[in-house]
């Protein structure tokens, strides 16, 4: 008789978006002359730039002729992308990242969600909190995290790694045995950062404790400062603990082309057992590589025109990131991020909850954006906000929570 | 201490496909002066038809303006090519699939890997015997199938449902209790087919014994023949035990473009467990769509003028398949399969083996074919041929064949 993988029956159904969209779809209803302005979900709006169009229809073109069809490609991407990553986001920089240490694939979710299947089932997992969802979500399916404590809002044997105002928003080293260790800089939700020399602690613990670091770098291409790195390999050793996972979505508006890279060392063994050769392994069996004409669009990322496209769009949402932040700032509210990441972490109004400001929001002034504590614990009683609506409806959200703040 | 995932220790490094590929690659190297002609895998070799080519262009230049440009879309698929799906793949043959239960993928491979994730770990699985290795593989890796058996050539849990030309390549009914059971029509490797009646057979059989079947339809464009099921749904009770899985690779040329679907039906539930609930969480958590661009590929295979010239392909390699199954009939070998599918199945000389027919045909004809045994036990003895190549080279290739067989 069949038995149905019990862990689905551990977890609520509905995903932290998904509750949002509900939420909005029930206002509407109701509301059906308000208009909504969306700072929630972090999706892009910028159309793809003249660049990326142009080699999607070239690599469309190819796919038309026998001499130039490219059926199955290589699982792990096509050398030509590869290389282009191992050599623009590694070696530019001074980093020795070698092709062969990329694997290219349909975005960094699947990545973060796949590569536990690298580690054992009775790994003792730490985590930034707040995070992104889906590390925890994707580990929860798979049988680990223990139980949901409902009153803590936690999971028992997850190791949080707590980051809010109190301590700077730098999470302190675990005191416990850890075996992975989920970091995401620059960080997804509250915009923060790490300097070079803190997240260099990290590294130094993972080597000291054998732990893996998975450290998600999706938001790399909006640092603007320097001294923060926009690579965990800038950190000494760090190829010998860290897996880092990028994406094309923010960097590129590639949301909707769906494509990412995972970058596993070859110097990433433990017990005999080598990372990158299990991930090869991986992703040969279980996957066919992002599609022919997508990767043209991630190679031509790498190329002018469209490189110096991508980062005038980057510079744009960046813009939408300043006038929020100084918006929220001039009506006194409390807020983080958004100097190096395209996220404002807002404190809520002293005895507002996460999920109640969202509500007030949402009826007051049409405004939505993502409540802290659907992040994790630490959440609570912060709201993240995105600056990836267009620039009319950023100065729009931003009169209409100064309007909140005012009343 | 991080533990890596030890099943991954049980496989061994190299997939069927890779082997063959550096099998090749030595040949080429010692033989940089011979043409090899490749009927291995089962990649298509015809550029993707005209209406398919217009659709691309037309959503990609969507994607270049503010108004039509699309971000993240529903993990499941958009609802306009959910819709056609069930529309004409279903609903236009007289079932009654509804959009809800299509769940759009990055391909069939992806979700025969992925879909082991809805049962327990402890399942007992029978499988087709031959079958496409990514069924085996991706469930050691996940910790399933016991140890393998180097002398049997076979995992010590795993159920081998064995078709070979003794049984007419219909596998018996497990005589043990079986939780979860994979089959492939028209069969990968073998090309054959069962009636509806025999399906129905296995289908009665689930539902008896509470099993669930993953039912692989990617082949289910070649069929030529009447009375053949193009789905499990035309069996009377599949809705209550099957989820079938199918692909537009083969289809229309899309192993470069990847798109795939599942279909996970409301009414399949076990123990309180709703499977179509579960799929979609899996999907939303782990997956973040397949691009915008191909599923409006994927949609135009469903319009004029894609459609035709869609089936004018499959023609076109259906006349392959003809070609190479009367070419080595008319020099007395034994061949199975390639009516109903592009695959031919055939059996080796007597005394020789799958890998020494590989190896055999390499060095004197320089042809390229797939080792039977590399889909399982069963396979020992036979060998499969592709009809995708082109018509040139499969006409050389027939020659070469009959050659071989002449000597």
């Amino acid at each position: 008789m069949m038995q149905a993988n019990h862990n689905y029956s551990r977890i609520s159904d509905s995903y932290l978006f998904s509750t949002i969209a509900q939420k909005i779809d029930t206002y509407t209803q109701l509301n059906p002359d308000k208009e909504i302005i969306r700072l929630g979900i972090g999706d892009v709006t910028q159309p793809l730039v003249p660049g990326i169009i142009q080699a999607l229809h070239q690599a469309v073109d190819e796919q038309a002729s026998t001499d130039t069809f490219r059926g199955y490609g290589p699982e792990g991407g096509y050398d030509f992308l590869r290389e282009a990553i191992a050599q623009h986001d590694y070696q530019e920089v001074g980093l020795s990242m070698d092709s062969s240490e990329v694997f290219v694939s349909d975005g960094a979710k699947s990545d973060i969600a796949n590569l536990q299947e690298l580690f054992a089932l009775d790994s003792i997992i730490a985590m930034g909190d707040p995070i992104y969802p889906v590390y925890i979500d994707s580990n929860v399916l798979t049988g680990r995290l223990g139980e949901w404590n409902e009153e803590l809002g936690q999971w028992s044997e997850l190791v949080y790694l707590e980051s809010h105002a109190e301590n700077h928003f730098r999470p302190a080293l675990p005191t416990e045995k850890v075996d992975v260790i989920y970091l995401c800089y620059p960080n997804n939700p509250t915009g923060m950062t790490l300097t070079k020399d803190e997240l260099q602690q990290w590294v130094d613990f993972a080597l000291e404790n054998e732990s893996l670091i998975l450290f998600d770098a999706a938001y790399e291409a909006y640092i603007q400062e320097d001294g923060i790195p926009h690579s965990i390999y800038e950190c000494e050793g760090a190829e010998r603990c860290a897996i880092e996972v990028r994406s094309f979505s923010k960097k590129a508006g590639f949301t909707g082309l769906r494509l990412g890279y995972s970058v596993v060392p070859k110097a990433l063994t433990f017990q005999n057992m080598n990372l990158n050769q299990m991930w090869h392994r991986r992703q040969s069996t279980k996957f066919n590589g992002a599609p022919y004409i997508i990767q043209r669009a991630g190679w031509a990322c790498y190329q002018e025109p469209a490189r110096t496209q991508i980062e005038e769009n980057i510079s744009y949402y960046m813009e939408n990131a300043r006038m929020i932040k100084e918006g929220l700032k001039e009506v006194g509210a409390t807020v983080y991020g958004g100097d190096n990441a395209p996220y404002i972490w807002l404190k809520t109004p002293v005895g507002v909850s996460s999920w109640e400001f969202f509500d007030q929001l949402l009826e007051k002034v049409q405004v939505v954006g993502t409540p802290g504590v659907g992040f994790g614990p630490s959440g609570e009683g912060y709201f993240r906000l995105t600056a990836f609506n267009t620039r009319d409806n950023t100065e729009k959200a931003v009169e209409r929570l100064q309007k909140y703040y005012s009343e």
